[in-house]
């Protein structure tokens, strides 16, 4: 990830440059060049760049995207609209596994245009390849730092960096969950919640639901304390309900 | 889609307000409920919102949460944090199959939390199902609005509504670039590029440098018309110069 720039041509808003300097570190980027940028608000920048100022702060300005693009051996330019030279497009998820290949051999850059209309016929003759992100035909321009952010995120994905918090408790057999079911059953005979001759139907409604989705070996164990509780619960209630009648108030 | 709705609990920022509603309208949604919110800057949610301002102006307030999910069958929460109650995440390009199949079912909604510190632990017991999207363990904590958009952009690609712009020229045969490569010989010949000895060698290297990519027709033909101005062109000259010697300057 390390061979991959961020290059933002003729940006206007001070804000959307503080949120792809974020959307960068969120993603595990850090070369981010502006080519071609007039005055934006610093103020607004470092607001919305929040933790990521390092990011902002070694930021590269050029007079000309010749110059942001010199050291790049492949230059992937996002573009929204469909007209002549922009046919050749592919999605970021498409290009991701080839992006990321080719930063292995040399320095690959995402060029991204102004807020107002994009990368120019003469801009995008700089890129090598053309990135049009999925989006409704009703409303395809998205916010500049939204498509970057799209775009990162598709190659942190693709990078496989990410690993998913495992979940700690494994799922239940099948053994594990008969004697849940054995024990829900008793309970529910003991209060009164069905009768003996209608339990195997009741049983498998209660079946069925805790079928609806995958129970882990920690959520069997809930069940069965609340199967047990309720039982130890139920018994109580029995003794003090009979004691009166034992003369014990 | 139209039975996905983006909740945003408490969130405090308007100019975020606004990114959302530009990020649904790029993704093909538009039920906005606002949970619990304070006030917040009517004209940087605008300004954000971009042409996006029917839905800002078509989302509802409420003032609890509970309120704003109550007629929801299922909902997501996005949590960055991976504290007690919050393991069983999953990411949202691994829910989104899910989430499309319920709403064929039940109206589902997506969560997010305020940008301060997300989703209280309170909030989250109102989820079914938490989503967590791939970052950096170094930032983790995406920016709401752009948290938002990569819940929806998966939602959208996995829906299939995209299609990708089909390349009009379809991909050259081999006889057809045989022709090509066999015009490009003789010319390269002709200009004295390589000396007929040479020419088979050389060959393989042209042959290489345009195998290096998928060539379409229109490729080849713009190639073939190279080769036929340069063979011109140089049939040109080669009269112009000789022709001083038939006295004709």
């Amino acid at each position: 990830m390390e061979h991959i720039r961020i290059v933002l041509c003729r940006p206007i808003y001070g804000g959307n440059i503080g949120s792809v300097c974020r959307a960068m570190a969120n993603m595990g980027l850090s070369d981010l060049v502006i080519a071609g940028a007039g005055a934006f608000d610093p103020l607004e920048a470092r607001k919305m760049a929040c933790w990521a100022t390092d990011i902002l702060e070694s930021c590269r300005r050029f007079a000309t995207l010749a110059e942001a693009l010199a050291d790049c051996a492949l230059v992937f330019g996002a573009t929204a609209r469909t007209g002549l030279y922009r046919q050749h497009t592919r999605s970021p998820r498409d290009w991701a596994p080839g992006i990321l290949a080719a930063a292995q051999a040399g320095r690959v850059a995402l060029l991204f245009g102004p807020e107002d209309d994009g990368l120019s016929n003469e801009e995008l003759a700089q890129c090598h390849h053309l990135i049009r992100i999925p989006s409704t035909p009703v409303y395809p321009s998205l916010n500049l730092a939204q498509a970057a952010m799209i775009c990162m995120y598709e190659l942190y994905v693709a990078s496989g960096a990410f690993e998913p918090l495992p979940e700690k408790s494994p799922l239940a057999e099948s053994g594990m969950k008969e004697r849940m079911f054995a024990m829900w059953e008793q309970v529910l005979l003991e209060i009164g919640f069905m009768e003996p001759a209608k339990a195997q139907h009741m049983m498998l409604g209660v079946r069925r639901i805790f079928a609806r989705g995958a129970l882990s070996e920690d959520d069997v164990r809930i069940l069965m304390g609340i199967a047990r509780q309720t039982s130890w619960y139920a018994g109580q209630k029995e003794k003090k309900t009979t004691a009166p009648a034992d003369g014990h108030p």
